[in-house]
């Protein structure tokens, strides 16, 4: 058990158990990673426009759990500019499939947490 | 935008955005407390039970993430012992929405992830 640790950045990570809910937060379970597939979901393509939602994600974060997305292949990245190299990030059918999952998640956020609102989102 | 770290601890939380995902997440946007509350929606409700699962959550972990569960009104806990006192965990309404709304992840799961399965979760 003791070797069992998440390791994000090898090509296999440890899963704790084969139970789904548990593998899908060996990827996504963390603060940030469901924030970034919602913005793609919502259109959000470049690195910019993604830095740029209201929860202000940071760089480093948002280079890692783009790095991790892909490697789990949940996106795609393209370089649509050569010089300097620039990407744009893009569901995989896999992602996609994530972020219908998420839309369960944002009702019972709009019913259950005061406060909460979908407007802006897009901002 | 320095002081809006998230304090579980304290009644209100600051929460990121209006975003019900971003909201959720700053409730349960980690590696454990979705398990929790899968197992509770099992039908676990002892402490004992719920350290039983598969994944092995840490003890310390898990009293903090029921103790977060209980004052974000996910669940209450009955005490069912006097002497030494003994409580089981029960979902409220509230975590039984979020309960239902991880169904969309299991299916996700079980599509995309190779080797899940629910096999084996209740042990």
């Amino acid at each position: 058990m003791k070797n069992q640790k998440l390791t994000h950045n090898k090509q296999k990570p440890a899963w704790r158990s084969p139970c789904p809910i548990a593998r899908a937060l060996d990827i996504v379970g963390d603060k940030w990673t469901l924030l970034v597939v919602r913005d793609l979901v919502l259109g959000k393509q470049t690195y910019t426009e993604l830095q740029s939602s209201p929860e202000k994600i940071p760089t480093n974060i948002l280079a890692d759990r783009l790095r991790r997305l892909e490697q789990h292949g949940l996106l795609k990245k393209r370089r649509y500019q050569a010089h300097p190299p620039r990407y744009s990030y893009h569901l995989t059918p896999k992602g996609q499939a994530l972020g219908d999952a998420l839309h369960e998640i944002v009702e019972w956020g709009l019913r259950y947490i005061p406060g909460s609102s979908t407007a802006g989102t897009k901002e």
